[in-house]
């Protein structure tokens, strides 16, 4: 657990970032006929890797589901930089942007393994919601997993 | 509505087969980088072709599940004839094989449009499953389903 | 062919933007386990838009890759305001910011039909790439199109 | 490497099937509305399975294309015993299939890591087609390396 560089065009990264690396690999499913990863598809590794995030935290995100509370996408977005071509192998770095307040927001680095290059860069919200659907302030739980990854950076 | 000319040769299509027709085009997230739309992808298509069966006969799928019946898919087979491309439009025939007993099946012919050529056939086997995932038999409303696509057959 | 009406959040709408409106339905593949379509979908739908769009004004996606350029997306956004849920008809509306130069940037709304609530909104930015992956200025039959386009706003 | 206990019911695993073990987890965009995984979605483990297969006798599929074959799906077919949920672990297990002459047939079994429980079986067919889009007999190199499958069975 390092913090990532400063000086993303995307976002502040700022001094409190900690992340999780993760790796994929990208099938041929996922390409498109100009030979590339399809963009919607970034999403899935962002997935992946806010998913490994917290589960590297010691709290699935499922456990996190079983307690009644979702964290649905209110938004997301990602830069390409260069295209990723089939059986490449990525590194899904992911960072929690303790910046925000009331929710969550997940920032992703993409590398391409086999020469470090950036491939993408992007991040997702997720407000707390409760069973019924409505926004909550995020339990006590879930902000003893965000001072933990805070003390831990 | 009208039968399917016999002579598949995945399975007896036979004298009872009821069919809707629905159209799909090819889109670039449908593509891989050999430049096809990848095979997964037709089970999307037959998805799309049994759904609008169902709807024809006025008995939406979502309807099925509000009333407590679910359809989960327990074998799935795809024949792939000949490639199917970007922005290519598809002819999605579906049948319901009234051959099957205390479950559904349904078979798939898709064809290009642009000049009408076998591009793949298939079918989905479905049990009738109640909302504690048991398998059940087919409740009256759906009993009466089959023989209003049998009576318009 | 009308202007969107102006506020949109995301973005600068203006008073040139001119749109193609196009329906999709929630297929059950798109769906999550939170009962929802799962978010990196909304993008195929935003494919879908914006390949009407072009359509609509008389030239194929597929026909701008078969003169040898490529318009690879270079950024993707959605901003998710309501959930939409399996067998709902979306509306994509899909508007050319002509603010833009040297590329393309798409912006999306998407309605649920039954009511008109505004489920999403997004953009995706396209440089023009040449078959060598070379960033190019836009052609001339681009251009005509964008010309095109205003015209007709 | 060792042989598949026999007794399959979809297709005669047979004396000569050697496999590939590899592990994915089931992520939200994978799961549908019911909970559990997508049907369609079993395709891309069932070729996650078999480009590892292909890798771990040292060539990778990526490397045949670069060769100039190409090994299109002419069939897929699935049978789902048991849901499969979100953020479950899969085993893939993938065979080569050497009864079959002219081109690949690769056999699959998923299991749930958790309890060892059989999700799901099935195969896929693949002929050897060259860049012309012709089906060919499999060059030397997969006559090769379909031999020391066999050796190392």
């Amino acid at each position: 657990m390092q913090p990532i560089s400063c000086g993303s065009i995307i976002c502040d990264w700022g001094s409190h970032m900690f992340y999780n690396k993760t790796s994929c690999r990208v099938i041929y499913g996922d390409t498109d006929r100009m030979g590339y990863a399809y963009h919607a598809h970034y999403f899935r590794w962002f997935e992946i890797g806010r998913t490994e995030l917290l589960r590297s935290f010691g709290l699935s995100y499922k456990a996190i589901e079983e307690k009644g509370i979702f964290l649905p996408v209110s938004e997301a977005n990602c830069k390409y930089f260069i295209p990723i071509r089939y059986d490449d192998t990525l590194i899904v770095e992911t960072g929690l942007d303790n910046g925000v307040k009331g929710g969550f927001k997940f920032n992703y680095r993409l590398h391409r393994e086999s020469d470090n290059q950036l491939v993408a860069e992007g991040y997702t919200k997720h407000p707390c919601v409760n069973g019924e659907g409505k926004v909550v302030r995020p339990p006590q739980f879930l902000l003893d997993l965000i001072a933990k990854i805070k003390d831990l950076g």
